[in-house]
């Protein structure tokens, strides 16, 4: 087993322990309870680590689940316990925020192939004590969601007055929809799209490629042997992070500004703004997440087309649904451009299926959904509101 | 000095030698023909590898020199001595075609810091006998220019009939006609820019990274050593392929088609046609190209800006322009979108220069200038043949 801070120089212990033993509420499922996942196989013992916020109603109809991106974890709206940041949705989660925690009971669940508490690649296997590594079967999204599924089971709620989720988030929500429609009352999905397209794919497979070209990487085995992939890991992050921003606001926020410094040096260092925020983007990610997870929750995305598992017809995958959907996307969103919302939108109205759709316009990309972007709060708390009075959820006391 | 072939097993013993002698003519310049640089330093000895096309007519005033991309090199319409392929231009120049080897005399010169003949990193030091690696200075898009107007003096060549390139090619063209206006009759800068953009600049810190991770890369210094840095070289490259395509084209190229399988694996190899696909750019790109020269000249095209070479106003750099120009875009091309090309032309307009535009419709993005568009080829058609009656040079033999 690897020592916490391997041999690299860095105290990565608080994430390493985070993998086993996270300091949020876990839910533990034993080897009867095993989950089985689209791989054809079943995995148990097997955990889910969570956290909530405000308090669940006494019929239990105020449940919001967020489901969360690639890189992100359960710590929505609380401090982060890596690295001591606030949560990644705290534009959005709060008390009286668009998703109000004065109002909802709001579970965020880590996903499964996460490193975050949640079973992944990093958990330790009971069989061996050692880290599963790619012992651990490949996941899906639907396999995310069935874990969340078995939470929101053991917690005993039926139906969730709501899942909202952003990128690899709204690919659960899309799921959450499709495959428990009577359990779920509301769905927002942001910035998303029903499958992962072929350039989409190709980003991942550069960050994967990067990743396990690193000989740091040991075939997956780098933590059994106290080592990490650190620079492969911050070169997948580099280019998935070009992905996240739109050209637009990379030229407003950069354009050709030079680093600390008034010429170009003519070598290879950050002389450009954009590469140091680059360098700096890979190196911080490396020191929160784990390199196999990076490799597990890309390939689930990678699978993720909600139409070819209902015959190639996505309307099927929503059919009969009485969910209500508010959709929404970004203009400047060329990872999940505008279009693949539409296609969403049209298979929910071929299903005649209840659904707002709004694209929001800002130069700031993907990344839009992270950020403080007026016209997406107001969009999300006019939703969740109008939906909330629908369901017959008490407004927060206080409230005129 | 590395034997031929190195530890890893391929044979590159053929790309290892055009470096130093290659199987092009090469103009070679003595220690007292040193090549100033914008490092401020100059070069010397140093050589310049080229080839030609077509017969220089009598007064010397059929000559156009190509100038190739990032990736390129003097190899344009004969067979490429690595790979065995033919050359990168091949749809757009021979007897007969756009550029018409039948009417011109055709030149395209290996650029300044590349890896086919003319003097770059993987060059031998006169003064170590090892090659040059890092210690060769940074060069520019204006040292790239500077050289083959040497090369263009060397062989009595006063004036150029035009200068036509691609990309990094079109930058050159730009800055050939911006350095040496009474030296370009013609230009055509196809699907280019006066500057490199943030995120432009961002992918290809992606790559420099990526080679310089790779432990085999030692500093530079892996040529010596009989090492490549292989796995990080194909990242590089398979990041930067996906920019010279167009999403579109991936869709309809590609898709979510699985490769020579029905299912999806869950597992790591390429399952998606995409994947396999850029795993194959990536690593026949390794097989015929230096990864210092990668970092070389990917840095140049990072410097390129040519209006802050000329106060911020690039309307200053074409002032009093003579020379024709024929800027071409294409609708597709995210790298270098037309709106780059708008900012050329409207300098030019600026300047009172003669100019026009051209936006090829095609869902082939940046690529699409090396590839069969019939829109692309008859305007460069047109634009020469006009240009070169202006000029007064004689149609081809045979010609009506």
């Amino acid at each position: 087993m690897a020592t916490a801070g391997g041999t690299d120089g860095v105290d990565d212990s608080a994430r390493r322990r985070e993998a086993d033993a996270p300091s949020s509420p876990v839910a533990r499922f034993s080897a009867d309870e095993a989950l089985p996942l689209d791989a054809g196989v079943s995995i148990g013992p097997w955990q889910i680590a969570y956290q909530s916020y405000g308090t669940l109603n006494s019929d239990k109809s105020n449940a919001i689940l967020l489901c969360h991106a690639l890189t992100g974890d359960q710590h929505a709206a609380n401090e982060n316990p890596v690295t001591g940041k606030p949560g990644w949705w705290t534009t959005l989660v709060g008390p009286g925020k668009p998703v109000d925690t004065d109002r909802f009971f709001v579970l965020c669940a880590n996903v499964l192939g996460g490193c975050m508490g949640t079973t992944g690649p990093a958990t330790t296997d009971p069989a061996t004590g050692l880290p599963y590594a790619l012992d651990l079967p490949l996941v899906t999204v639907g396999d995310m969601v069935r874990a969340q599924a078995r939470l929101i089971d053991r917690l005993g709620i039926g139906t969730l007055f709501a899942v909202v989720g952003g990128s690899m988030g709204g690919m659960q929500v899309l799921d959450w929809a499709s495959r428990y429609p009577d359990r779920v009352f509301a769905a927002v999905p942001i910035a998303t799209g029903a499958r992962h397209s072929s350039q989409n794919i190709a980003f991942h497979e550069v960050g994967r490629q990067a990743i396990m070209a690193d000989p740091d990487w040991r075939g997956g085995r780098y933590i059994a042997e106290g080592l990490r992939p650190r620079k492969g890991l911050a070169v997948a992050r580099m280019a998935a992070h070009i992905t996240y921003m739109s050209e637009q606001a990379l030229h407003r926020k950069f354009g050709r500004n030079l680093q600390d410094r008034r010429q170009i040096s003519f070598g290879f260092d950050a002389d450009f703004q954009i590469e140091s925020y680059l360098r700096h983007q890979g190196m911080s990610f490396v020191d929160r997440f784990d390199a196999n997870s990076y490799l597990y929750v890309t390939r689930a995305m990678d699978y993720f087309d909600l139409a070819a598992d209902h015959g190639g017809v996505l309307a099927k995958a929503f059919a009969g649904s009485r969910t209500r959907f508010c959709v929404v996307s970004f203009t400047s969103d060329w990872l999940f451009p505008t279009r693949e919302s539409r296609t969403v939108v049209h298979a929910l109205n071929a299903a005649a299926a209840n659904v707002s759709f709004v694209e929001v316009d800002t130069d700031r990309g993907h990344d839009a959904f992270l950020l403080d972007e007026p016209e997406l709060f107001r969009t999300v708390r006019g939703f969740l509101t109008g939906a909330a009075h629908a369901r017959g959820i008490a407004p927060p006391a206080g409230a005129t």
